[in-house]
């Protein structure tokens, strides 16, 4: 083991830039050395277990050699893996210490050996293991004899203890198998934390036995029952996945007040929001009632849920009701109080009081960061960097999860970019170690079952290396090119983002023939951030997201390939012509199919106008690629003229952005200019 | 109302050749009459319900309402239809006189008026309105102006009261979620019985409280819990769907005696069957502590299991463990048995006094059927129709399972017919009435929760809609055109028999190119019947079901379609020729492209046979149609060696045909033939 700890820089950067390209791991591995030779995959294939793990370990690798099945086709002899299965012959020998708990700074490391007659995977305990069963997975390739592994070392260990997604459940509810699929994708992406935001203004999403009204009257029926909650913590435990449940308060919280308008601060009646935004209803965080209230549904929810954190939210409290009720007003003044910032404060320490006695520690958002909360809390940064940056400095843990919002539909390698340490970070080394890692936020205005895969992945698996792998790993077109395996790794999981691709664009078409517009929608990206709420359509839970924008996947790769290709080929990589003037080709023919296609679709009629930019744009392309091509002279009132046309039709149409205009614009001004 | 029951069955006939076409229901409605006029459909579209119905009619009104949303992408004003949502202004209205009761023989039938401006449902009950719903939502049209229904007035019921789908979860368990799905499937083509076989050799599927070592040995960890099996009633039951569920005893009992071999007619001990086939364990049906058990464990299920029936099995007990026990030998000289069948009977019969102690009704495969049984049993037919024909005249009900087994991977057309009563049946009138209707039977060796959808639909459509429809429809073409349609409706519901069809060619490409791949795979079809088993591999519940015989659907469409297209073509059709020839090309490029695609992945490697047998038929058809087109007149001796070559490779490669080859001969024969 020690032999790769001394392994120097030099060849660990050689690697990441050579022998690389032929791995597919993702995240890339702290430390790896690819080796002669190559471990063949037979029916003979068996695994055995030894050390001292936690159960988990038996099914999950059970799975691991059921999935290596299912993707080779070899029918394995080995059928269950059991504590029995422990013999010094069998291939994979897996040695684990101690058993994993699932808890924050948890050993997760693995030591993986792979030779052409024998693998080993040792870990300190059976999370390190699972990690180390993904990887392997991800190793396997072919050659002219058949599937193989090849020979490696690899000494892997995460750069952050938390690596997260959140997924919000209340704007939209998430089935059972929903979550579950996306557990599997979070293992498969080493990541460790499904953050469960539970309770929202728009529904409340989790039973309580106390307090049966909560979903009743806060649920419109769409709540995981206890025994669903603790199914799906046993899926993720079986995946060391940890669940931490989000209940928001004291603000997002009129699920709850429909049921219980007494512990509100103004006094309701309230109905679930079916809207979006930032609304008014608040707990009142001087009625002694409240407190009882959260005391004994605390006291529930802690047995439910074991992660030893519970995320209080404290987001986005606008103040409003607590500034209009006299009442509120005066325990204020009495307490001196300036603002309601204190008044939160107060709040937040009396709920800490509430989790501390059943032994749970807090998280919240950074709104929690407020002077005197104790140094025990953690901050989940989504307003800023900053911010995560002043927690630390204050001495506080925290996490980021502001950049990684799925619901903005930016580029994986956008994603990619942001570090919670970057190398110009203006901690210290002490303070660094408080910040435990961060979060993919997967909000859910805007996602419904059908969609919601296709927001979180394979984006989302640019976050998981980011926050695994080491801080040097910064080779964005590499990510891309390992997204794509991932993407088809998912699907074969069980993830929909491909499959529903299909399917939302069969269902627009309605039985007619789905490849031209789907070559339109791969080349369109929804709007960014938030401006699909600017143009007119008030959005709610009942809205049918089931338009172009939302079959369309939040990153264009037909779109990025293109336009990579243009700047290739007008850089002077010539040979590319051949294939640019055929998709342009195609896109061309494809945008005179559409047309009666959209004719007879009316769901399709706001994508018309689409489907002219669509049509011009690679009209003009090929118009423009043809003359470079043929080194012909152009008038350049051309130029501009062709340059306007495009422009004018420029606009996102239907809410998404055609994501080639640009590089067709490039094409179009590098052609040559006739001389007067 | 009774205008159309006058209506002349002249009229009815014109409308299934003519107007008909332009309907996709599916199941045909028993009356219908096209009028003129269009209900539009826009924002205003709302839904009142009244009268006295089960609540399960606001949620299915609301999921129809959305679904009907997602679909037309249009935002309906509308959100949750509740008891409060009774308006006379609607444009929805319906009317149920009283709450359905989840049992046989309950009314299902409905009247749905469309006229322009107004569309009314009514039913007996609220099962009636929920198929009311079904035929609103398939009747969606689209024209210029945007989404309508067309005016139609539907006076509908089904023809048996017993529709069914049986899955078994035994061979291979069935997520909650694979179930749902296909109830949801099951409730769009009006079935009403989903038959949940539970239990078999290879797995104990269902938690008992009482006896709980039956899932902890006998399950691999794969069974429901009592919370998933409520669920799964309760969402069944919301889709107006019985739930049957069945333990199979005495025979197909290895996976209980894992758990209690001292209820065995062997001393064991026993392990859960990883093989198919028919086992020898078997209950002993003369030890009093097997009837204590049972007693115990019906109790239990009865409570868990709201429906009247209960199925026992029964089936293919082979009697060795009974023979080779003198104890048991013994008994039977005793008490005068001549035979096993005896034997099984005296054991039926206390497990029907057990039943009935709970209330409950027994259902058993044909087997059961021996002199003795009392009348109110009712028999599962599945050895023939002639078992059935049996039971009717010996005055016991039955149901249809034979000719309706969708692991025998035949045609759609081939189970539409499939009539449990055929005019020629020799029933008469009374015993008539004891035949219920049927049941499409998944059984589930070699089906995964991968490729479940794809046994099951489209195909299952054809079968529901000969026990809904009347007799006398059996317009097999017109059946197939709206299989598509159905096909990609499921599709929409969350079904994944296309979605995961694409998955699993694209796992077996490994990321390559799937198109090629995709174009072969479309013409072939699985081996009928049971044939795969004969090809030298024996089959577990582990192996790897990821071939491609395992993604081929079990109908091809595709192929269907070029062998109609050729008989047309010979018969006189010469305007096909272009596309004949298009598709031939373009299947004939396809397998060139598939070869090195097939190097490349080893999974592939056993459709290398395949592919050649694929390239030498598309390029001889091409030929012969070239020959046909261009008046060529050819020598006797190369249509021979051309045939010859076909037959020469006419194999199931790889478990599957390519289902191209008879229509590629009769071009061949149909070439003209030189005069020597």
């Amino acid at each position: 083991m020690k032999k790769v700890l001394l392994l120097p820089i030099l060849l660990v950067i050689l690697l990441y830039t050579t022998a690389f390209s032929q791995l597919n791991l993702m995240p890339i591995p702290a430390h790896y050395q690819l080796e002669n030779g190559k471990f063949r995959i037979d029916t003979t294939f068996e695994i055995s277990i030894k050390g001292n793990p936690n159960d988990r370990i038996y099914s999950a690798a059970t799975r691991m050699l059921r999935q290596l099945s299912r993707r080779t086709g070899i029918y394995f002899h080995q059928d269950y893996i059991t504590k029995a299965s422990n013999s010094n012959s069998t291939k994979l020998q897996v040695m684990c210490k101690e058993p994993g708990l699932l808890k924050l700074d948890e050993n997760e490391s693995y030591t993986l050996t792979i030779s052409p007659r024998q693998i080993t995977l040792e870990a300190e305990n059976d999370l390190g293991a699972l990690h180390g069963f993904q990887t392997l997975l991800q190793l396997v390739s072919t050659d002219s004899l058949g599937y193989y592994f090849p020979a490696i070392f690899i000494k892997d260990k995460p750069r952050f203890p938390w690596r997260g997604l959140l997924i919000d459940v209340s704007r939209h509810f998430e089935p059972v198998n929903v979550i579950k699929r996306n557990l599997d994708g979070m293992a498969a992406l080493k990541m460790n934390v499904f953050h469960w935001h539970l309770t929202d203004d728009q529904g409340f999403r989790v039973q309580s036995k106390i307090f049966p009204k909560l979903t009743e009257l806060g649920s419109d029926g769409k709540f995981y029952t206890q025994a669903q909650i603790k199914e799906i913590i046993k899926y993720a435990s079986d995946r060391g996945i940890r669940v931490v449940p989000e209940f928001d308060i004291p603000g997002h919280s009129t699920s709850w007040l429909v049921a219980y308008p007494n512990l509100a601060s103004a006094p309701g009646p309230y109905k679930v929001q079916r809207g979006f935004g930032v609304f008014d209803p608040t707990f009142d965080p001087t009625n002694e009632k409240t407190y009882k209230f959260f005391d004994k549904f605390f006291g529930e929810m802690a047995k439910l849920f074991p992660d030893e954190y519970v995320h209080i939210g404290g987001d986005e409290n606008n103040g409003k009701q607590w500034r209009a009720n006299p009442k509120i007003q005066e325990f204020m003044k009495k307490h001196n109080m300036s603002n309601v910032h204190e008044l939160q404060t107060y709040f937040n320490k009396r709920i800490l009081q509430i989790l501390t006695k059943y032994h749970k520690k807090m998280i919240g958002w950074d709104e929690i960061l407020q002077p005197n909360m104790p140094k025990s809390i953690v901050i989940q940064s989504w307003r800023g960097i900053a911010s995560m940056v002043k927690a630390a400095k204050e001495g506080y843990k925290s996490i980021l999860s502001s950049g990684y919002y799925l619901d903005q539909m930016q580029s994986a390698g956008k994603y990619y970019a942001v570090d919670p340490l970057p190398s110009n970070t203006p901690l210290t080394d002490t303070e660094k170690k408080d910040i435990l890692g961060g979060e993919a936020a997967m909000w859910g205005e805007m996602v419904t079952p059908e969609n919601i895969d296709s927001r979180i992945w394979p984006r989302t698996a640019a976050i998981a290396e980011r926050l695994w792998s080491p801080q040097n790993v910064k080779d964005v077109n590499d990510m891309y090119r390992k997204l794509r395996v991932v993407n088809l790794y998912l699907d074969e999981l069980g993830l929909t983002q491909i499959k529903n691709y299909g399917m939302m664009l069969r269902r627009m078409t309605n039985g007619q023939n789905i490849a031209p517009l789907k070559e339109l929608v791969n080349l369109v990206e929804p709007v960014k951030g938030y401006e699909r709420y600017n143009h007119g359509i008030t959005y709610t839970s009942y809205y049918p997201y089931t338009h172009v924008v939302d079959a369309a996947r939040p990153e264009s790769i037909h779109a990025r390939d293109f336009n990579i290709m243009v700047s290739d080929y007008i850089g002077g990589k010539k040979e590319d012509y051949k294939i640019l003037k055929s998709k342009l080709e195609k896109w061309q023919k494809s945008s005179v199919e559409l047309k009666p296609i959209i004719k007879h679709s009316p769901i399709l009629w706001e994508a018309d106008s689409l489907n002219t930019e669509y049509q011009l744009t690679t009209k003009a392309g090929l118009e423009a690629l043809g003359n470079l091509h043929n080194n012909v002279e152009v008038d350049s009132n051309w130029i501009n003229s062709e340059i306007i046309t495009i422009e004018k039709w420029r606009k996102p149409f239907a809410n998404v952005n055609l994501e080639i205009v640009d590089a067709v614009k490039e094409l179009i001004e590098a052609e040559k200019i006739k001389k007067n």
